[in-house]
């Protein structure tokens, strides 16, 4: 549907301004967009004109019609069109016959009818489009590359109802105020700088300590249900990442090598294979398994400067990973008790909504699976019936959609506005205790392979942090907040009752700030307001003289009087 | 004394084993050795031999004689050996005199005097060595080059008087011992792996805890004392390490260089310039200082293979760092506050000998250092008076030993058997405040530089973690010890009253495990007392007739019975 309004708003642009050479339009996750040439400027504007005239293509429920055609042939639907040339010279080159898509009856004549060189699918016609809304422009390269000609790019999402588009909106105009990029700096939690490069956060003070307590939080969890720590360097002999098979199946996502003496060394994109190396230092028994071993491991991973995004996209993270190693009669039971560890660390942030997909072999093509048969199965069932078990008998099956290595569960949270964000992540390994020849000695005396599972919850801490910030709209809750508690004196004459309630409220370790700055009490409060602090204890004559407290509780109107006990 | 001792080894050797050439033989910082050619094994089967011979010529109370000559003349003195012609090469090289020193007079023929080729000084004559000691004999390259001929290394030592000795001899029993390397093994801290690479410490379960356990301790110290955390990644751009003066004055300790689009990156070596890239983003006000700023951070240094050594020497650890940025006046108030820090944290590890040195400019070199004369007297008189402050007056000063950015305070410990370690440092920096134009805004609306502090306490995690093993002897106190409690039931009689124990400890997080392995109850408890856990709980037929428990106290002899609640 989003595709097919894209061709309406292409055919509505055409007809509204001659001249314009169209160049591309796709549907994307979240709507659509559209790239065109064209002399003049059109700014959000001109939108309520271009609505109209789509609403109109819409009304005349014109019929999507597909055809197959010789590329010479097309080349003379595009005759004037540099972009759609190139684009059929592509497909000349893989020998292939073009498919376009006519938007009404071509024998209509060409004032009505609109075609493009398309693979579609689309809708049976206009008609069936829902409710719909163009967003933004912006410049935009051709292919993305800044060496071509700068396009102009409009962008418009549809829905099938206006409620849909309406909450849809309201989403964007909410992340908006949310944006974690604006709010890591308005609340002083992280920056960028060139110096030390793109895609890598500094966490000022208040930033980090809140990335600690959520640290420190997941990692006394983890010990507390039977996890272990470990702890890794973050560089590793390429010897190690050959024999992982990093170098041969995720190079791309590495960064380069440095030598020291005789070997290449790269700074590590996961911590598997180094946990490998512990368990392999010394031969094991299945008495000693489970094995769960956890570390909060920093990876660095490559990715284009273009796509990085805030704290949700970046060049270096730390993951809340674990690892376990079981027998296969202990990988259900592992299974179970991972997601339910999922869930209550997922729930103790305040997220409620989750989805699970379950990403399975394509049966189709084992063989670009490794892994037995067998092994396969097994990990497949026990996923499931993980998910069973925890409540989740209904969830996205993606056949086809396992890693290489093995099959997984991914889990993606809705956040406060109602946006999806994956976030933890459940793998079953084949790969890694195949190649490191993993094994432990069974009761027979043999040697085993064992499951190992790979597991992050909170995923990247950069990346919750991000989704956490624009969740809270950095309004973390108490055992969060950087500051919980800001007092604020009238005057100068409550300072000394002021410092006592402070020093009362630190020996009970709250972190609490005194605010004396000589500015007036109303600015004061809007700063701390600003800064989402919970408590504001304001204190004046009146407080004072009751040896009360005057407490504003973030997001109450009300404002409360209240003894220093209470 | 030590070097003389040496001279009067090479003498006794060449007069007991005829044909023997000797090479080399310096005083090193705890004793001696001398490097010799022979064509048979000398081992310390031979050392009685040896020594008895060394006494005789200490006996005879040779004179030690210097003589300066030409090196034509000393090659007479050396013909046959290559060793000595080679160094005379050198000399000659340099247009120098030979230097060298006779044992007894040379009048007084072959037999009784000896000569090397040897700059000194030397003691008056042999009568003045004290009690001396041969320790080990080893193989070792010339030049430690391994292309070169393997030669024979005899190492020994000598002190003022027999007692001193016998500590010595007692201290290096004893450090076997305590062996972080071995006892790391033995009580599954840590590891070494060569895909992984070496000098990069895997830290297995029980060491990560205890590690973890350090690290917690110092950080929420570090909180409570009012540092801030941050967190810095562990890359970062050439751009910076050029802006910052390491690629110019640190780069031999730095790994090389990898890409990423069009910038080269290193792993940092230090955290400090990412700490300053924080304090710079935005204008700072002389109300915000002193700024204290912690991170717990993972630095890269280069070592040769050769030099690491277990944790003590490694290419990656963890710093307890931290930076303070403070005004001219509060300089002295902080540095008072670091060292107060210094005392409370290493004391809490049980530390109880200290010895500070107080690193300063040479003032006949003062262009070898960077800052103003104003700055570095205010600093050596504020590092000095802070000593003083905490009742340090006597301390090691070390004159021209400052770094060339600023002068420090470093603190050695003396462990649990005497000896020295280096692990807290304390520094003023000049050079970072001025090559990145660090400012505060201070009362006067004016632009001031501030001061700038670099402080790590425990030092590296890593040596911190290898020293306080060999200290503590792997037997760590309660509140770190991974296992705190073992519980062995005597028979599968008690298992369920053992399990409920287990449960209760549990409850109370307590770190306890149940060994119910089908061995010895003897063999059990060993195991447990191997693994220096502070308490096992042997639960009997009687114990649990009677709901107590029998405790085993770490290196108390004697059992006691109490009660569960007891």
């Amino acid at each position: 549907m989003r595709h097919s309004c894209e061709h309406v708003l292409t055919q509505a642009m055409l007809k509204l301004y001659p001249g314009l050479i169209m160049a591309m339009g796709p549907a994307t996750d979240e709507g659509f967009y559209f790239d065109f040439e064209y002399s003049q400027k059109i700014t959000s504007a001109d939108f309520p004109k271009i609505e109209a005239a789509m609403q109109k293509i819409i009304k005349q429920d014109l019929s999507f019609i597909k055809k197959e055609l010789p590329v010479d042939e097309a080349r003379k639907l595009f005759k004037d069109n540099s972009y759609k040339q190139a684009w059929l010279n592509e497909i000349q080159a893989k020998n292939e016959k073009a498919v376009i898509y006519w938007t009404g009856n071509p024998s209509t004549g060409s004032g009505q009818a609109f075609v493009d060189l398309c693979r579609g699918p689309h809708l049976k016609s206009t008609g069936q489009i829902g409710a719909f809304k163009l967003l933004s422009v912006a410049g935009a390269y051709w292919h993305g590359d800044e060496k071509n000609i700068m396009l102009s790019r409009i962008y418009g999402t549809c829905f099938n109802t206006k409620k849909e588009l309406d909450r849809y909106l309201w989403q964007l105009e909410e992340a908006k105020k949310r944006d974690h990029r604006i709010l890591g700096k308005k609340l002083e939690l992280f920056i960028f700088d060139d110096e030390v490069g793109q895609g890598f956060p500094l966490w000022l003070p208040k930033g980090a300590f809140v990335r600690h307590k959520i640290m420190e939080f997941a990692f006394n969890t983890y010990l507390e249900r039977g996890y272990q720590p470990v702890v890794t360097p973050h560089i590793a002999s390429e010897k190690l990442w050959q024999h992982s098979g990093h170098l041969d199946f995720y190079k791309d996502s590495m960064y380069g090598s440095f030598g020291i003496e005789d070997e290449h060394y790269r700074i590590k994109p996961m911590n598997c294979p180094l946990h490998v190396k512990m368990y392999q230092y010394r031969p094991r028994s299945y008495k000693e398994l489970p094995i769960r071993w956890t570390e909060m491991g920093t990876v660095y991973r490559y990715e284009k400067s273009g796509t990085l995004h805030g704290l949700t996209r970046v060049r270096g993270f730390t993951q809340d990973d674990a690892h376990i190693i079981c027998r296969p009669d202990q990988l259900q039971a592992e299974l179970v008790e991972t997601l339910k560890l999922t869930l209550y660390i997922l729930k103790t942030f305040g997220f409620k909504d989750f989805e699970m997909s379950l990403s399975v072999r394509d049966p189709e093509n084992k063989d670009k699976f490794i892994g037995s048969d067998q092994g396969w199965d097994q990990a497949e069932k026990a996923l499931k019936k993980a998910m069973a078990e925890v409540g989740y008998k209904k969830f996205v099956l993606d056949v086809g959609g396992a890693v290489f290595y093995g099959p997984k569960i991914d889990i993606k949270i809705a956040d406060s506005i109602g946006r999806q964000w994956q976030l933890s992540t459940i793998q079953v390994d084949f790969n890694l205790p195949g190649r490191f020849k993993m094994a432990y000695v069974g009761d027979d005396d043999q040697e085993h392979e064992p499951f190992m599972i790979h597991r992050a919850l909170l995923g990247s801490l950069e990346r919750f942090m991000g989704v956490y910030i624009e969740h809270t709209a950095g309004a973390f809750p108490v055992w969060l907040a950087p500051i919980q508690v800001v007092v604020i004196p009238i005057s100068e004459k409550q300072l000394k009752y002021s410092q006592d309630i402070v020093a009362q409220l630190k020996a009970d370790r709250v972190r609490v700030e005194l605010d004396q700055r000589s500015l007036s009490m109303q600015k004061r409060i809007r700063e701390a307001e600003i800064q989402k602090v919970p408590y504001i204890l304001v204190i004046g004559d009146k407080e004072q003289s009751k040896q009360k407290i005057n407490l504003r509780t973030r997001g109450k109107k009300q404002t409360q009087e209240l003894g220093l006990n209470e």
